[in-house]
């Protein structure tokens, strides 16, 4: 974790209070036909004048050019190097769906296929059935029992399933059952070492049984799984920093990030005004929170520009909430860009804000990409905004004698 | 040592000389009543003109959010890793009084201390009794032998002194007996490993010895030790450089930082004026100087911001002194940031302007925080430092044909 080795002597308890609200694909390109990124065209009157009193820059979730999935974007904002701490796929879609994964349970991504009379794949995502007609098949697939493993299958969305397999001593290095073409059957699971045979062998007899209970079907009469992963041993963050930290998401993947580092995850609601209900309800109780902005980048997924500047002028009328709280550190990042013309994730660096009783404005006078990397702390790796945060909080003593 | 692997293939010997001026605690934070901060608020009519026609940027002494200590501030600065070769706070305090510690000696960091009848802490710092009265009792301290191995102590300051063991195979891995709390009786020393069983022996011989020997008195009636460190492996600052280095400076810990890593300390006054004086006299004599200024640092610390402008601006006023000296590069760096407003210091990246025939100025009206942001260097680790003097000076050749 953290690029500081010695961060366990520096950490200290005090009663401040940090806010990192993580607007989720923050950062844009410029339109085409304009010039300005999605937050240059947003009136952001809130923000703007915020950055005027903070300490901007710009980051990198993982380094120049990598796009990061939303795992590796977060861990990077918590701290933990993206890279070293790389959740695996299964994990990631378990985690998503609220699945407690601790004790070495190993998981994997599903989805529904479709095969000829001879078992050769025609369809990796089964026409892309939905979840109305994947659920109670997912419920068939639970019902799969194999010796000494305790096998669970939960439904994801659409074609999309989790395979959960429990169990003393199960490894998690299985070769994935995807050939990812057409024309040829799925592959039988290998094991990569010797501790994951008998992941293996639960996992080649789950497919066998899939195969069975799915077999009357013309579509989604087959099963493809891949990703096998067990959550890595990871260091907690409120142990590492000493903080008593709390996560307010609406989405179950970053109420499982959250969770995966050990933050205590809120009761909230769907909307972002509900989440700022439960920070400000919750505020005493906890010294640092994890404050999750999701609609910017599922309109930037949308490839629809003018709906992601509608959704950051949504945030936008909202921080006052937050500056309302006063919090003795208050950093609003960005886990990875999202522009709007690439419709997806993207590599650029993303803004970010600190502010606190010792950021005074630097001739910031916007928050954008532009903007902040005029900002005094320059273009920095996403994992050091923890530091900066602990920082602006006093909660960090001298390195070093 | 120094983040390239390829530094000996590309250092030569040349004619030309480097000065490194380190202004202790140079970067500072706005003042709230004016937004600006010591160095805006000084007048600096050399500096300014200075980086007008300088290359300009900001140093990160050890990592964003991190509040280096005086070691680690230089230790970057000179070029190595300063997470890698931390020094412990028994060497720091040895070597700032002078103190030789190679052959392995272990150092440590003493406190007189005053305990109760049962032998409980009243005071960890025996009412921080002043120089006159602990050196005596320093004295009386240093007299304590223990077999095997040969200990010293010696008076620091006030109520801090410094022990030193010799011996053959001694370990440094002890614990400290300073409890960090009152009520309870000062810890024994622990051996964190094997090669510490001596060592730890030792020191409770000597915490026992130290209590008989100051037994009759009220307060100081006791000792606290912490910090055992030995002095690091460190790679030679003139060999792996290929210089001949000399440092210019007044306090001993900056005098003994730089004899830790191997450059030569001349003798100098106590004013920075007299330390020109000895710059001026030995300029022939070596081809790298380290010249520190302490004074900013000192009223950063005292929390007096009208006090650091004007420290800085008594630097500036014997800047042309420096220039006349014609260094073939001659840098301007911090250490560290001591802001007035924290008093103390802080983990602020610090202005760098690094001057040579090569630079004619990018725009750069003003040496502050603010001003140099805005260079051509950018935001650079203080490490990087050493790389861009010697590229400067003419001293690298190209890396890889």
């Amino acid at each position: 974790m953290i690029d500081f080795p010695h961060i366990g002597d520096i950490c200290r308890e005090t009663p401040s209070k940090i806010v990192m609200l993580v607007v989720d694909g923050l950062g844009g390109l410029a339109h085409p036909a304009t010039g300005r990124s999605e937050l240059e065209a947003a009136r952001l009157p809130n923000l703007d004048e915020l950055a005027g009193r903070s300490a901007c820059g710009l980051t990198d979730p993982v380094a120049p050019g990598i796009t990061p999935g939303s795992g590796p974007g977060h861990m990077a904002l918590f701290g933990y190097d993206p890279v070293r701490h790389l959740l695996g796929r299964g994990v990631l879609e378990a985690v998503g769906i609220g699945v407690e994964l601790a004790g070495g349970a190993v998981a994997a991504r599903g989805n529904f296929a479709t095969v000829d009379s001879a078992g050769r794949l025609t369809d990796r995502r089964a026409g892309r059935i939905p979840t109305a007609q994947s659920a109670p098949l997912v419920e068939a697939l639970d019902r799969i029992r194999a010796p000494g493993v305790e096998l669970s299958a939960l439904p994801v969305r659409d074609y999309r399933f989790v395979l959960v397999m429990r169990g003393s001593g199960l490894g998690a290095a299985v070769s994935g059952t995807d050939p990812q073409e057409l024309g040829v059957p799925p592959l039988e699971a290998r094991p990569l070492d010797d501790a994951s045979a008998a992941t293996a062998e639960a996992v080649n007899r789950f497919v066998r049984a899939a195969v069975e209970v799915l077999g009357g079907r013309e579509t989604a009469n087959s099963v493809l799984l891949r990703g096998f992963s067990k959550l890595p041993r990871l260091p907690s963050f409120g142990g590492v920093y000493r903080l008593n930290p709390a996560a307010v998401a609406a989405y179950p993947m970053y109420r499982g990030l959250a969770r995966v580092v050990g933050m205590k995850v809120l009761e909230t609601g769907q909307t972002f005004s509900e989440q700022l209900d439960t920070l400000e309800e919750r505020f005493d109780e906890h010294d640092f929170f994890f404050l999750h902005y999701k609609p910017a980048d599922a309109a930037g997924e949308d490839g629809d520009f003018d709906a992601k500047a509608a959704r950051l002028e949504e945030l936008d009328a909202l921080v006052p909430r937050l500056l309302d709280l006063r919090p003795d550190a208050l950093v609003v990042a960005g886990d990875h860009s999202t522009p709007a013309v690439l419709g997806g994730h993207s590599w650029h660096p993303a803004p970010l804000l600190v502010h606190s009783a010792l950021t005074v404005g630097e001739g910031v006078d916007s928050f954008s990409e532009r903007a902040c990397g005029r900002g005094s702390l320059g273009r920095l790796p996403a994992t050091s905004v923890m530091m900066l945060a602990l920082a602006h909080a006093g909660k960090l003593v001298k390195f070093g004698p």
